[in-house]
């Protein structure tokens, strides 16, 4: 058919969303192709991966073992992101550790794919200015932003308003009370959304709606009071955009990861792919929306106010949140235990304006230490 | 700013769509200029529209009495239609008379602002393949219409599945016995629309919800089973489009005629207008969905095979199912006949395949007098 096969480096191939970008691979490869894939420490599944997509660079953390019988040549994680091959570097790592190959894919003017929330969050500004110098296109994967983007294509005037659509995750209608006892494993059962555990707990706090309205804020250049959010627990309709004169268009699909990966692979068209699930139109009956309660779930409202604040609170945020969601998990904290730790680590930074990448780094080195000290015990 | 002022020329001024456009132009003098009025018999608000916009050409049925002091000169429904100085042709009139006027200023290849149902319905074929070779574009104003238009907008992946969504009219849930009594004053109450009295019916009906299938087949280039109804009482989703990745967009805004006129005037702008109303979040709380009663709304069914079959039928249905309101509105059938009458004027119609103009007009004329003839008891 003539159509080009677009080269793809994948950054954290073995995590969830790497994975689901690897099915869509699977499902069409006369249209993407595997040129490097890079993981942490579950190197099993990276050697698997490397045998079924051969890819002609690799990058993992434990270099001495060779992997799988496929060739390969070890890359940096930054020469990937930019290697002339490449046409779009998919950022699928969590926590900061995107931020470095995050940019660098800016700055060699890729396509990057974002799966990777922190670093927008920490440091939006820094990467939507080098996008626009560098003429890279960052094709947002989160599911909200790719709804807001779809909706936005093709439309010349201004977006009023985003409305970002939240499932409310597990504990949706709980009460302060009954959310004090809930469990790690209650944490990590989500109603509609098959994704990692760490944004599965930020779903059950809101923290992950809250960092989403920020990287909304620095990914569509709207204001924070523009940015709306509403519970929608059908995660059918995935955010929506309110134009000036009143019509808003919204995104609509089954609950899956692999639409929005897809979409930011395929863009600006879209494919048919058989084995992604489509809507049933005789099982949807009622589509729910209603506004978030910000007294029970704390989170969102303290991402939103952090974002507006700006300078090194947002990585003071995410590094707080971090380790908070981790002894959650660990069962050393309560769940009501995370918004409280991060709203005292948040209330203790000294913040700077205009920080550069070292200091957004030293803000989440400080937050770590200090969510560490407060369960620890100390400074109380 | 430098913008353009667009130069309308408004036929059907003092019905319901035309008034509704008139409003848009008072609210937005410095985009939209009145060039030409038409209107039919309503001539006393005519002349207070002639007043207000001061129109360089008019055309009104009867035209031995002069209208209004302002200075206008008097053309030609085709005249007005195909005029140099007109930029977009606003199609405001209802029933088969906008049919000629249509295709004239298709040929002129203007701007067709269409909320005429009927010309697409039974000339959709002859009207669409003349855009084309005349490089005139239709711009639909129906809401329906302009949801499916405004989300496929900036896409170039063909829609997989159109789905059209429905109020349901007044007697959504109505039984077949309840329906058998209902009151031309019941059916004319419609719980979302303001809209005129022929199109209220046939919302009570669901003609037209097939009329509109109709007319989306035409317009997009859609295949009928691949177009889909489903009924949301509440009117906020105007319809949806499936994308071949699975993707669903919707457009969603008030209920409220004047939103899609505006999209049809200001496209591919879109303009802040204060008079529209918006969206109130805080009130939306279900957004239902559900699948159409065929057996009791009969008119929905015929419709669609109306449309599958081709040929003189659109006409016949049209013509048969004009007749018939208005032989309910003055209470001389039931509501419940209305669908019976249009079946059995189809049932004894013989078709012609690839009817010219004149072949529908007189399908048209045959089916007006045959629905006489059975209420007057004639052939039965």
């Amino acid at each position: 058919m003539g159509h080009s096969v677009k080269q793809l480096a994948i950054l954290g191939s073995t995590g969830s969303i790497g994975q689901q970008t690897l099915e869509i691979v699977r499902a069409l490869p006369h249209r993407f192709q595997v040129i490097a894939l890079a993981a942490g420490k579950n190197t099993d599944l990276l050697a698997r991966q490397i045998d079924e997509f051969k890819p002609r660079f690799v990058y993992y953390q434990d270099k001495k073992t060779r992997l799988a019988n496929a060739e390969y040549e070890l890359l940096s994680l930054a020469d990937m992101a930019t290697h002339p091959q490449v046409d779009t570097v998919v950022i699928a790592t969590s926590g900061q550790s995107a931020l470095a190959p995050t940019l660098a894919a800016v700055r060699a003017g890729k396509n990057v794919a974002l799966a990777n929330k922190e670093s927008l969050v920490v440091a939006g500004e820094i990467i939507t200015n080098e996008a626009k110098i560098y003429n890279a296109r960052i094709l947002p994967i989160d599911s909200e932003h790719s709804a807001i983007w779809q909706c936005l294509t093709g439309e010349t005037a201004p977006a009023a308003q985003l409305i970002l659509t939240a499932s409310g995750g597990p504990f949706h209608h709980y009460s302060p009370a009954q959310l004090n006892n809930v469990t790690a494993k209650q944490a990590l059962r989500h109603p509609t959304w098959r994704m990692g555990r760490k944004v599965t707990v930020d779903s059950a706090t809101l923290m992950n709606k809250g960092l989403e309205v920020i990287e909304a804020h620095w990914l569509f250049d709207i204001p924070f009071d523009n940015i709306k959010v509403l519970i929608h627990p059908e995660s059918i309709i995935h955010s929506m955009v309110e134009f000036i004169d009143g019509v808003v268009k919204a995104q609509l699909s089954y609950p899956d990861m692999r639409l929005p990966i897809q979409y930011a692979l395929s863009y600006p068209e879209r494919l048919n792919n058989p084995e992604l699930p489509r809507l049933d139109w005789s099982k949807i009956k009622n589509l729910t929306l209603a506004p978030p309660d910000f007294a029970t779930f704390p989170c969102l409202k303290l991402a939103i106010e952090v974002g507006k604040k700006g300078e090194t609170y947002p990585a003071v945020l995410c590094a707080a949140d971090e380790v908070a969601v981790e002894l959650f998990l660990s069962q050393r904290i309560k769940f009501t235990d995370i918004a409280r730790l991060i709203e005292e680590t948040l209330a203790e930074h000294d913040p700077i304006a205009q920080p550069t990448l070292e200091e957004i780094m030293a803000a989440d080195d400080w937050a770590r230490e200090r969510v560490l000290k407060f369960i620890n015990g100390d400074n109380r």
